[in-house]
């Protein structure tokens, strides 16, 4: 499935060597490369890394071209299906786990990072041409269940991933972790007309359908239920989600078709953002 | 919701005060109070903790009733309609947030704790009677997974979890803060008999559902399809699930009634563990 990315291997043995300046102290608050921006307002390195095998593959596969890698020999190995060696190659620096340890501020057991250049974020219109289903979320600021809603979005068959306003960073190096790297692969879209995109999405033939435990909304597989069926207009679906606790924002569930529900046992939490949307998914993929 | 529970405050300046030994060293591999057994085999003191507002109350509904709470005095304020206090009452030690991190070893953000000791376990039979839908967890070794079952579970009305071989303890304190304390109010039993349980419960009258994504397996909602309806034979409900990766064990789902899957994208890698059983889930709730 991926492409096979020419490398050339070079060795570091000093945890100092600037070469490696893209993959250091990773956990930093305020110096970390995939910050996109730095305390203070400063533009940050705002890399995007890849960490373990499986997920630097996936990144190898996607828009999201490596300029660098940086591992221990055994996951070299494991990767040499993936590359070509070769000068001009883009670099991996090999290293024993104690310097990489150095390098990136703590002992990595997955092995093996990529670093790679944002490229130009793509735009809502451009992500909903030719989806069937698309997420859509307000809030959430939770890197681990953005990651979690790429995955699930990835497994059952979602197109696109729409961020409105509130969201956190998917392109944190935790978020693509959790995401088992599908936060590289499933094409994504932060609005910059929130929640004026919403009209964007219904002039696309999506029902915008609100997921809110809340009043006035109908079970989910009701909700969807006008978009069942081989007609062309009005059945694609846009599943709206908000963060745990406060959920969608009254103003933005107003300018939705409909509200949905999961049927749930009285008296309990509402579930967990990428969970509830997994059902969604789940039951938009069973229509 | 939750019973008012007599406590007796007592303040703690000193963090080597033996009266919070049941709350030192939370994060300890080899001494916290929550660990079964010792390293070497030796009992361990096998406590039950609950961080947080929210889990001490759910503790407190539950039949696992705490023999000493420890916390700030701003969670004390919060949980006092959860409380009579009077003497000879349950012992809540309450400490400034220094003298607590200290004590437990880590900076608490949740800042109330509730010990209690184990209940006496209850059997198989015991959770599955009278229960209409269970699920059973099959090397599932993830506390946060198991957790995350917990909830799901609460929320689309499981009755019972059942542990086969292979799980994690599910009364470790990272399981019960993750099930939001639900750990401590679903009924679940660790099979002693695995998986010969699974005879035990097709003659209660459960379909027994094995969930995996391999050859043989049907559609989920075609697997359920048989317990639709409202005949009382037969139409409740025990899906199976194994751990990511492995999944169950050949010989297990050999034993089932049915295979089922969840349709999916291609080539992408199963759900989590606990999505898919929420999945599971929701459909058993629909039928």
């Amino acid at each position: 499935m991926s492409e096979r990315l020419t490398v050339e291997v070079i060795d570091i043995t000093d945890p100092s060597d600037p070469r490696v300046d893209d993959f250091r102290d990773l956990n930093s608050v305020d110096r970390r490369p995939d910050l996109p921006a730095l305390p203070g307002g400063a533009v940050g390195k705002a890399l995007v890394i890849a960490e373990g095998v499986l997920v630097v593959q996936r990144m190898i596969a996607s828009r999201f071209a490596p300029h660098a890698l940086f591992g221990v020999d055994r996951r070299l190995e494991e990767l040499s299906g993936d590359f070509v060696e070769g000068a001009d190659g883009v670099p991996f620096y090999r290293a024993s786990k104690e310097v990489m340890a150095q390098v990136i501020g703590f002992h990595l057991n997955r092995g093996v990072l990529a670093a790679a250049r944002r490229p130009t974020m793509l735009g809502v219109a451009d992500v909903i041409a030719g989806a069937r289903t698309v997420a859509v979320l307000e809030g959430v600021n939770d890197h681990e269940n953005i990651g979690s809603v790429f995955r699930n979005a990835a497994g059952l068959d979602v197109d696109a991933v729409i961020f409105g306003t509130g969201c956190a960073d998917p392109l944190y190096r935790r978020c693509v972790r959790v995401s088992m790297g599908h936060a590289l692969l499933v094409p994504f879209a932060k609005s910059e007309n929130w929640p004026g995109d919403l009209e964007l999405l219904r002039e696309n033939g999506f029902r915008t359908v609100a997921m809110t435990p809340g009043e006035g909304s109908v079970p989910l597989r009701e909700a969807i239920a006008p978009t069942r069926g081989g007609d062309a207009t009005g059945t694609k679906l846009a599943f709206l989600v908000g963060a745990e606790g406060p959920g969608l924002v009254e103003h933005t569930m107003r300018q939705c078709d409909v509200r949905a529900h999961i049927p749930m046992s009285r008296g309990t939490d509402s579930l967990n953002v990428a969970t509830a949307a997994a059902v969604a998914f789940y039951e938009a993929l069973s229509r």
